[in-house]
């Protein structure tokens, strides 16, 4: 088996040293990774500039090769130019810091693994939850375990596993739930400052605001220290609205051509 | 009605001049696109970095508010800290591009519309489907028509419109279809160039495969010369996996903690 691992956090961030130290235990590793951070970058790809690529060494041995890009700028580059014979399986992680209900949106780790799903390869994207973790230990067990379950269960096309683990000790850890998004979404909060020229500036910040009553979320189940492994796609369409849309009296057609 | 202008392309491009320039003839119009181009940026969002803010001039006119960010943090900051009242709507684009298929993900256009929608402000993606697109006249129309159907219906929250305009004569339009989002995908090609320092760099290129029959699609429509519009949301749980994942014998219960 053959996992291209990958993170948002930078190709020297500790999370991913330990991903690539674990799952090598159960397969070939190609590391394959933003040469610097680039949390909340979103879905974002490097069309107007080239792409650099750099082999990557950690204590002078060779650890991986470093993209001057995005996630999803490393795993194009790394299943189309780098891995050779495509991955069996893309493992985006460990992530400093939790990705669940709407970071998922905003998250690099996530659009690494969903970039691989939009590749067909099977994707995982893995995160601990709080960016102060420096205990990888249970979650890059954690990773081992899901990885093996994809390969025996397999997903569909354009699915991907969002893995979000408590940043707690594994003895404390309450078990494993199988969750979907919350809606949890934060309450924004530009702090304004002025710099030392007079100009005003801002800072993002405020917090999560948890507005469900249903309890099978991965905010939830993190938050009650349980790991959460959610499937997401990317199928946008809302089919629900669609449908009612067909009672806008939106649609015409003036031409005669058909689709 | 109040309605709140931005766009991926950067403020001083002419897709946001058409917009808003139209919407003005149907309400009150305010202007926070980004300083800078901003194109396949995904949902990226500003944390690690303050944001900074400007009036920008337009032939010595004021025309809007011009952040250094991404569109997603255009419209947070636009309705947190500019348009003073929420406004009723938010309108992004028009993109020089279209944003149909996998683009969806990518586009910075269609992000500043979902931002809003998950503010639980109504929003609208609008793009014509050429980068030397220059004649928005026929677009900024349908925005004004989808605007006003948008305000008459409502959208449900966490709902947005994913609108492509061909870039045709109005004469030679089709028509209008509501539509699903099309699964054609990016076959990607790194071209890989020399600098001359003797270092290798790469450029993403590649061409758009469609890969589906469904004749109701974003895709199919605007490649036939029809308007295509399609609501999209980021409820992003694949639910039937979910139901699957059941049978994977992967969740656990190892404390007696529920949730």
């Amino acid at each position: 088996m053959k996992i291209l691992v990958t993170n948002d956090d930078g190709i020297d961030s500790a999370g991913i040293a330990a991903l690539a130290k674990g799952l090598k235990e159960i397969a070939e590793v190609i590391v394959v990774a933003p040469h610097d951070e680039q949390s909340a970058v979103g879905h974002g790809i490097t069309m107007k500039n080239p792409l650099r690529v750099s082999k990557y060494f950690k204590n002078g041995s060779f650890f991986g090769y470093a993209v001057e890009g995005t996630p999803a700028d490393c795993v194009k580059m790394g299943i189309r130019n780098i891995a050779g014979k495509p991955p069996d399986l893309v493992i985006s992680g460990i992530n400093h810091g939790s990705n669940t209900a709407i970071n998922i949106i905003y998250s690099g780790t996530v659009s690494a693994a969903r970039e691989a799903a939009i590749m067909d390869i099977p994707a995982i994207a893995i995160s601990v939850t709080n960016h102060d973790a420096r205990d990888f230990r249970y979650a890059s067990k954690v990773a081992q375990m899901v990885a093996l379950k994809v390969v025996e269960h397999g997903l569909p096309n354009g699915t991907l596993l969002n893995v979000n683990v408590p940043n707690i000790p594994e003895s404390e850890i309450a078990g494993i739930l199988v969750t979907k998004q919350s809606k949890a979404k934060w309450d924004d909060i530009y702090e304004k400052r002025t710099d030392p020229y007079g100009k005003d500036y801002y800072w993002l910040t405020g917090k999560l605001v948890e507005i469900e009553a249903e309890l099978d979320t991965d905010q939830r189940a993190v938050k009650n220290n349980f790991v959460s492994i959610t499937p997401i796609h990317f199928d946008l369409t809302d089919h629900d609205t669609l449908k009612k849309m067909k009672s806008w009296d939106i649609e015409k057609v003036v031409n005669e051509k058909t689709i």
